[in-house]
């Protein structure tokens, strides 16, 4: 499969690598858009390029991203040194999470234009692809389709999305030769080959250059044409410590899932997980959204043969990897570190949401804020809280894919969360076709709520009693299978 | 790299292969919409499940392709039935090669949609990202727009281009596993990864199915999400004879881009193609357009560090390998096979042309009918000839790359191919920046063409006599380098 040279063209003459990360990002000017690969997780930043531009202190700076990150080796440390005038992004400020990305937000230092994960990527795939605007179905009738051009087309409403171009983009990837040629790990794909496409100026940090023709030229993911300088770097963290600081953040965000929802008197969260398990076809491919969902993959049969997908490229993932995780590239949309699979494979974000927008994912399992008798969502932002992330959600909920939610029947300060309409901001119009609670199962039609399983000791009084809007209860109500 | 099996989850229930070609396309219905993968050389096409297609007979089809291809191992069997409706290509009918699809369109019995192929490719990438439309600026102010939605985006105009849909996608990959993943060799990927994400059912039609966990997950192109049938096929033609064919195929054009293009006394085409080599610059990234341009990667030096860029996804290959070709995957967009080289890469033609729009294509070489002086191309369709095909061209000049043209000073019989303003359908708007003749090296600015470059014993005057517009010469005119 490699080719052979051929005198007299033989281009050594290629050479685009730089010899340190400082040197990388030497030119970048004050008031430059960065586009910053990478997911939003411990890992996968391109640290060094990062800090030596926090280093270097260009100012007034614009950051496009999926989040600011976390910690001290993300795109967070430009916003603690005051470099950042503006952050694009579909997540901004972490519940749980203070940082220097968000504090500037909320103290109106930086600007932020908060944009639907799938939309985000696709924007700047446009930049790169040379297009100047597409019509995406995410985000029809939410915030994110505010002061934007709205138009029906085949009898489906659509927004008009803009591309996003850089002035450079940082992006991390595991192998390069000297002609710039990339290929990536897992889940640490994502953004990245996207962003490569789309700057005047692409830098990518890896883990090791080899010669013209080490790189099989058919697994290269970012053909070298899209980028102008390579830097090997050494992880400013050992291995081991990245590796533990991953799983710490993984079982952070399970834990959170548990503690956070905290139902009223239903069944516990595994179950709840058990039963949306249940409710999946055999052979489907599943996206599990961040909180309740991610509990789901526990709880599939190998009979089932359900594949598991995640907005960050990885397809036919296994279960939470736990304290026995050892590769920090296998990871889902939750940053959890998951296990491997025969017959997975990893593709970037912009593809992810390809299948999911182009309803090849056929069922979507979400948690919820609200749910509304005609089936709109509401699940990424709680008003009285700030601001919220949109994540991947709305793009989830935008595809052909069949929607369930999993949600506890109340807040936890008691209010219903099934609803006639919704008052938080939507997540999308329409779309859910299923919740499962701690109480009960409840499917949506074209006349609202259907009452179709109860928790065991559940009657249909108790969750009448707890959901605000109209409820059906069907002929054949019966209490949930587990 | 591999996944090890994680028991409980082993999802080895996953199986989408299916035993024979005809047992794959069993339930095409007629007034079906057709993808199928495939760059229109002779190799390359699924050629067992379009054999089986045409057994099958399903009526009123519409055939979506970059070309109906040549030879009866392509779509164009399809059209020898009478099974065709409509035909949607960037190549309909090609003027030394007649077949059964340009006869149908002819005789009106095949309606045809003629597009751009980078066009083409972007709105099936749409269709398979769950877009409905996006805004490309290939085509503004030629045909290609007629009856399209024009506007302008930040002072430049771009055309709405609608997404395409199929109901079955037919592609050729070369390796499989049961989950539906697949893998591509070189040139042979083109369309097939995009077509494979937009259709209702996709069916693979490949050389080897391996067990889940037999591709390397990094190196997948096509995840199994988009894929509904696998078949494992023998290419109807030995090997050998398939190189034989397609060396002779490649030859065929190689010949016709020589004889077509007669010049009336100035030099031959291959130091017409040795001056273009010398304008470009070190480094660059260069498209070849089909014809004469086919020529220049035969003068290329080592030290100019050029990279060929190929609309089919090749990109870094050497000079033409006539008649010691030996891989019938690595061919340029004019079908010839090349030579490999180190640092080279596959990619997609959906990429391949995003790298041609944004810029990432530095140079682009285009054969000419007709350059205007505010530097209009014409160069796809002559109007006495009947239908034409747009290919690659309108793209590529669309891109922020230097159009420099390659033609003979005037046509086989007699007219000048310089003029004030084109008479033949435009490739795209004000995009030469330089032309290269048998005569002369000519630029066109602001104010129309300047004289640079004399062949040896050419005069001014000598080229005035043979050129329509006005002709400005530079003040330090001189001698062709060759």
């Amino acid at each position: 499969m490699h080719a052979t040279p051929a005198a007299p063209y033989v281009h050594d003459q290629v050479d685009k690598v730089v010899a340190s990360a400082a040197e990388a990002v030497a030119d970048v000017p004050d008031g430059a858009t960065l586009l910053l690969g990478g997911f939003g997780v411990i890992q996968g930043w391109a640290a060094s390029c990062i800090l030596a531009l926090a280093a270097r202190a260009p100012r007034a700076l614009t950051v496009v991203a999926n989040t600011p990150g976390v910690g001290p080796l993300s795109p967070q440390v430009l916003a603690e040194r005051g470099l950042v005038r503006k952050l694009v992004a579909s997540f901004a400020v972490y519940p749980t999470q203070p940082a220097p990305m968000g504090d500037g937000i909320k103290a109106g230092r930086i600007a932020l234009e908060l944009v639907p994960q799938g939309t985000l990527v696709e924007r700047v795939r446009a930049g790169g692809a040379g297009l100047a605007a597409v019509y995406t179905p995410t985000g029809v009738g939410t915030d994110a389709a505010r002061g934007k051009e709205v138009r029906e087309i085949d009898g489906r409403r659509f927004v008009l999305e803009r591309a996003i171009r850089g002035d450079v983009a940082i992006v991390r990837a595991h192998r390069a030769d000297r002609h710039g040629n990339l290929t990536y790990r897992g889940g640490s794909r994502n953004f990245n080959p996207t962003f490569a496409t789309a700057a005047r100026t692409t830098i990518a940090e890896v883990d090791e250059i080899v010669e013209p023709g080490g790189l099989d030229p058919e697994t290269i993911v970012t053909p070298g044409i899209f980028v102008d300088r390579v830097v090997r770097t050494e992880h400013p963290l050992a291995p081991a410590t990245l590796l533990a600081l991953s799983r710490r953040f993984g079982k952070q965000w399970d834990l959170e899932a548990r503690e956070r929802a905290v139902g009223p008197r239903g069944i516990p969260p595994d179950l709840m997980a058990r039963k949306v398990a249940r409710l999946l076809r055999r052979g489907e491919y599943v996206n599990l959204g961040t909180g309740l969902p991610t509990l789901v993959s526990d709880h599939l049969e190998a009979e089932q043969a359900i594949t598991l997908h995640s907005e960050n490229g990885m397809l036919g993932f296994g279960p939470l990897a736990g304290e026995a995780a050892t590769d920090i590239h296998r990871y889902n949309a939750s940053g959890q570190l998951v296990t491997g699979l025969p017959g997975e494979s990893f593709t970037d974000s912009a593809e992810a949401f390809a299948m999911a927008r182009s309803g090849r994912v056929t069922t979507i399992v979400l948690g919820g804020f609200q749910v509304s008798a005609r089936g709109d969502l509401a699940n990424w932002r709680v008003p009285s809280t700030g601001v919220g992330g949109i994540g991947g959600a709305m793009d989830l909920a935008a595809g052909a894919g069949r929607v369930v939610v999993m949600m506890f029947h109340l807040t936890r300060d008691g209010r219903a969360k099934l609803v006639p309409a919704c008052t938080y901001p939507l997540t999308a119009e329409r779309c859910v076709t299923t919740v499962v609670t701690d109480l009960c199962v409840v499917d949506v039609d074209a006349d609202g709520f259907v009452l179709r399983e109860l928790a065991p000791g559940v009657g249909v009084d108790d969750v009448r009693a707890v959901t605000e809007a109209p409820l059906r209860v069907a002929s054949d109500v019966r209490e949930m299978e587990l």
